[in-house]
């Protein structure tokens, strides 16, 4: 693959848009799609929607669109998710346990396979299913169970300690809950998920809003 | 204010970005920067910087970048971060329940006044001092405490009616948890969080890495 075809995570996080719009379209029975429906449904340009799915290669016909099953399916094995990813959830508490019962992870093909935390008290005790183990065990469960992302979901001041860990232990990838800048080396991947951020643009929607009511 | 000059939704996505690595870099003492830095620290275009930061007037003096705590405040103020946010916590599961104990809400003016849930058994026990009361109280905490941000953390097939409750009680905005599509009238702004979509953006990263292994 050519340095100058390779998509831009920009792209891909628009490709993640298209694919939850197309999924829809597909359950509602649309066999083809034009651009301009996804471009409208979601506030892009035109332009910008045909050129992120022309790095997909060359799907679309000219007069009859894309199909949906087609662009679904290229979508999903551009971004890696025809296939299973096993997580080991780091972090025990209510935003863990949230998590774990959110159905949309394991049908969007990413598996929980196990759950580690500091707490004594919480060893041993399941949660969904899993045993929670301790942090000691971390090694053993990524190279067993074959994960290859973390989701940390600890405080803020255990994050990079444990982030150490399961670099240590080979993981590849993490998402990461806690409010903290992660130093990771260059080939770990990480996506930091900042709930104040969407809050930040609710608020600044509404006062927007506001703002043209006057 | 004219139409072409209203900052998008993507600009002020781009401007909480800015916003996160200025306020550290405050902390730490730097008092002007440029925006090149701020374009190389986020992987964005210096040209797509400077652009969204001509948004909020002119600010940079030339030679000399930008005053750091000028750029924060002026953020901040075109955000509507400047004041404080009530919000109503629908639900009282897990997910409440953490974003509850997460300190970053509060500390960015973002103040949960009340919280209601369905289950007559949670029904006014304590969760962060405040207490969980039913949802036929809406209208009274949303007119009483001045709320205008509900926080959805519901189960996906009960959120449509929830936010028509909201909507009914005046509520102008929504952080919405639950996996589902709310239909909401055009004044009323939502935010959807789909933690999904930072999974699978992880996924696309980690697959690159590999892919570019090969």
């Amino acid at each position: 693959m050519l340095e100058d075809h390779r998509p831009s995570k920009a792209s891909a996080a628009r490709w993640s848009l298209y694919l939850r719009c197309l999924e829809g379209w597909h359950r509602d029975g649309l066999q083809t799609v034009a651009s301009r429906q996804l471009a409208e449904s979601l506030g892009l340009r035109d332009a910008q929607v045909r050129k992120d799915l022309l790095l997909l290669g060359h799907l679309g016909r000219s007069g009859v669109g894309y199909r949906t099953d087609e662009l679904i399916q290229a979508i999903r094995q551009a971004m890696g998710l025809n296939r299973t990813w096993s997580a080991l959830m780091v972090g025990a508490g209510n935003l863990s346990r949230a998590l774990l019962r959110y159905r949309g992870f394991r049908e969007r093909g990413f598996r929980v396979d196990g759950i580690v935390d500091i707490d004594p008290k919480l060893l041993g005790k399941e949660i969904e299913g899993l045993v929670i183990s301790p942090l000691t065990l971390i090694p053993k469960l990524v190279k067993e169970r074959g994960i290859e992302i973390g989701i940390l979901a600890v405080p803020a001041e255990a994050a990079q300690s444990v982030a150490d860990s399961l670099v240590t232990a080979g993981i590849k990838g993490l998402l990461n809950f806690a409010p903290v800048v992660l130093r990771l080396p260059n080939e770990v991947k990480i996506v930091n998920v900042d709930l104040t951020i969407q809050l930040e643009q609710l608020a600044f929607q509404i006062q927007m809003g506001l703002e043209s009511e006057k």
